[in-house]
């Protein structure tokens, strides 16, 4: 009974997720609460779930489901069964995720967790004494693995696209070199005509900024943005995060007492990953269809928020009056244009997760051009350091003066996690794009914002993103909600907007 | 190979206390965390775990390698293989998890746990209402099941023996009988006393202790007492309660501006508990003889440190004047007399869990007796109103107006947890026998404590009690630490000594 093993196959995924949920709030408890002699307990639990949750995903009778189900939606036609119906698509994605699960040996799976382990070390000792020849043999594996990878799951003569296709499914590299190469050059001459700009924010004006009230103001605001604290919490940890699927969703912040706006704006991020998943449907929780599409579309929903609403004017033409009655006198000497010129900050750093949203976007063309050259043969793992700082000084206009603010400076590739970094610009881009559409289909969203409410924005965003699930893949995604492909045509443009009249008057 | 048999079995066990401990987080977090639209998730994942955790408990290769072990006992005969040796109590006591697990079929367990939930409802219900007929036909039921559910286990002809086993191994209905005929004979007569005394503890005193405040100083306290933060937390909820296991214990407690000493005990009252588990052995933990020795001695240890210890004059010399520090204005106007005889406050009530520990007792031994009659049939469900307020006559002189205050205030008996109550008089028997064994070892101990020191007295719980784990069931612990079987002789003598100078004077 096909109707049967299809159920039967919804039941084995769902297992298989409650799993993973089960084994995300171990992490999560892992960042927000364990104490610090419990970790050893913590490993033990982790990695039990972690092979139950293998079992489940690998279960041969998936495959048998999935084969018997494939065969039926063949014999059936597209026109029975057209492509993106909710079953053709929990089949197809359903099968991306088993193949991926078992046709990795699991001796293959040790090794790389081996070398995961080795690497992170090697990488955290050769960042902290600058020498990155003691952490390129690691790289050097996992580069050589990355490849096996993809050869096992018969991508073997494109390694790069099947490390982008895992994050961003449907990418490619040649598709990423199209969109950053035009991104590049629009984005660098602005880049160059801010850091010649006399108007300099400043960020020093804050200080004593109590914890309590700080928390209590994100709150609002991360309420009035839509997070839904029925089905969520937001607690501290070391980095910002948000962990969760669905029902719960559990984000992070830090404080600082005199940086108030780091821990909003971290805030209002995960809220924007938070929302993508509250927003995803509830009832296919633990299918495809109720998975979120991937890396670069999850951090085009935390960027829109964090950037597009929450830097602009009609934003803070709500929320000022909040924070300034919430921080009176720390907030006495500073007028509101230096309030809004601190919220969107231009200042170059070296450091990534420092950038701002301008120049963000070069930190990561440089990672991706790096990434493409070494899997492409073109860049010896040896000679990263040098390519590396000559793009630096390409695109950013600095030069590291030691590995341990350029090549070194990411945690990622000790994982080898490559054709990860590409996600945060996707996002940057579609991002942007969605905010040009909605706003097109909402002229008056500014009016919305300034009077506190962000009801039709977040009911867009449902509708068209999150209530689809792992529906489309990625550049499918953008060319249905816009109408357009990607394109960073967008982003460009809000940058412009939003930076020249600050800086460029 | 043997030694590879109970190697494996080993392995065996502590995966299935792994996933104990990962169901025993979710619980935490379901009453400390959880937002509330998020539980049908919750039920989700605990239902998984809870299937996957007796899987792994009842797995046939457990059973064999029993079998096996236990041959081999048998064969090398009592002088090779002391009873007491560490794999003889491994052996021993898995085959009695083992047994309990696989001896109950499925159905019969589903059937108690859909009896259960709805006796739960059916309780609640009736408890509003102060209807006992309407909750009688669902304790019949859960009658019949604990009968039967004792037939499954080879304790057909004694199932109330069976239901007091499963929380004090060892003991039975006949012992239990003796000790609490021995010890009201004792203690009614005090409780009379004191109900007649001019003297009366004024707990009205004491309004506006901020939680903050609160929070700090129970920190101090427990932490002094010596609790490792570094292997547990304190957080809220609605009741208090201490879960997990060696490696990381969560106690909870909650505040009432109004009561802070309700906050205090209940939190060094799970600090008792939560002591015990840090104190057995890490190495062990999974197996029996890293398990705590039944609810009676749990009970017994945080009654020791919650009552003798916590409640005497010389844990107040230490912590009034930090106590008073943090709370001066507070406590301006409260004398030190005051506030020890409120710490000590004694008054009759009718509900258990309101009740001091003079009068708890009484409570408990009420609840046994029902709980004997019901079992030998000399009591009949629907007659356990009537009888319940006669006890509650004879032993508290008090009769409840309502079965809500009477017969219904308990949830316990909605679950079938036949057998528990005792636990609670036991482990406050149990706790009084050691500390008049403790302080003939450390005659000086009131110094100690009077100098907040409580080092000695825990080193000698840990060595005697909490480093034994399941090695001696009930009555051979107490006879191989204090040299005495079980007696309520050490209890009745601690509260007279306590309370007679307090109220009697």
């Amino acid at each position: 009974m096909p109707a049967e093993s299809y159920e039967r196959l919804i039941t084995l995924l769902k297992r298989a997720h409650t799993l993973g949920t089960v084994a995300g709030l171990l992490g999560w408890d892992e960042q927000v609460n364990l104490p610090p002699d419990s970790a050893d307990q913590r490993a033990d639990q982790s990695a039990l779930l972690a092979e139950l949750q293998h079992a489940s995903a690998s279960a041969p009778e998936i495959g048998t489901l999935l084969t018997e189900l494939e065969g039926r939606e063949r014999g059936a036609g597209p026109a029975i069964t057209p492509f993106f119906s909710e079953q053709s698509v929990v089949i197809r994605e359903a099968r991306k995720d088993y193949d991926r699960v078992v046709k990795l040996p699991a001796e293959f799976v040790a090794e790389k967790a081996r070398l995961s382990s080795a690497a992170y070390h090697a990488w955290a000792a050769a960042k902290a004494k600058s020498d990155f020849s003691a952490f390129a043999p690691f790289l050097e594996k996992h580069l050589e693995l990355a490849k096996q990878e993809a050869a096992y799951l018969g991508w073997g003569d494109r390694p790069y696209d099947y490390a982008i296709d895992k994050h961003d499914p449907g990418m490619t590299a040649a598709k990423i070199t199209a969109l950053f190469t035009e991104l590049k050059t629009g984005l660098v001459p602005l880049v160059r005509a801010i850091a010649a700009s006399p108007v300099k924010a400043r960020t020093d004006i804050f200080h004593g900024f109590p914890v309590a009230e700080q928390h209590a103001f994100l709150r609002e605001v991360t309420e009035r943005l839509g997070f839904n604290y029925r089905r969520g919490r937001i607690d501290v940890s070391l980095h910002p995060f948000c962990e969760g699927a669905g029902a719960d969703i559990r984000m992070t912040t830090r404080f600082d007492v005199d940086n108030p706006l780091d821990s909003l704006f971290s805030s209002i991020h995960e809220t924007g990953h938070g929302l993508y998943e509250q927003g995803l449907p509830l009832a296919a929780q633990g299918t495809p269809l109720g998975q979120n599409a991937g890396m670069g579309v999850h951090e085009s929903q935390s960027r829109l928020w964090e950037n597009q609403v929450s830097r602009s004017r009609a934003f803070w033409a709500f929320f000022e009056p909040q924070f300034r009655a919430k921080f009176p006198t720390q907030l006495a000497a500073v007028s509101s244009e230096e309030l809004y010129l601190a919220v969107n900050e231009v200042a170059p750093t070296l450091i990534r997760v420092d950038s701002d949203e301008v120049h963000y976007n070069l930190h990561v063309i440089l990672r991706f051009e790096i990434e493409r050259r070494l899997f492409s043969g073109e860049l010896e793992v040896r000679d990263l350091p040098a390519a590396w700082n000559a793009l630096s000084q390409e695109l950013l206009g600095l030069t590291p003066a030691a590995d341990k603010q350029g090549v070194l400076q990411d945690v990622h590739w000790s994982g080898g996690a490559f054709g990860y970094f590409p996600s945060y610009c996707l996002g940057n881009m579609m991002a942007a794009q969605l905010w040009f559409k909605v706003r097109e289909v909402y002229p008056d969203l500014d009016a919305d914002f300034a009077g506190g409410d962000f009801s039709r924005l977040l009911g867009w965003l449902r509708t068209n993103i999150h209530e689809q699930g792992r529906r489309y893949e990625t550049g499918e995604l953008v060319r249905r909600v816009t109408g357009e492909e990607l394109t960073p045509k967008y982003l460009l443009r809000y940058l412009q907007e939003r930076y020249a009249p600050l800086y460029l008057k």
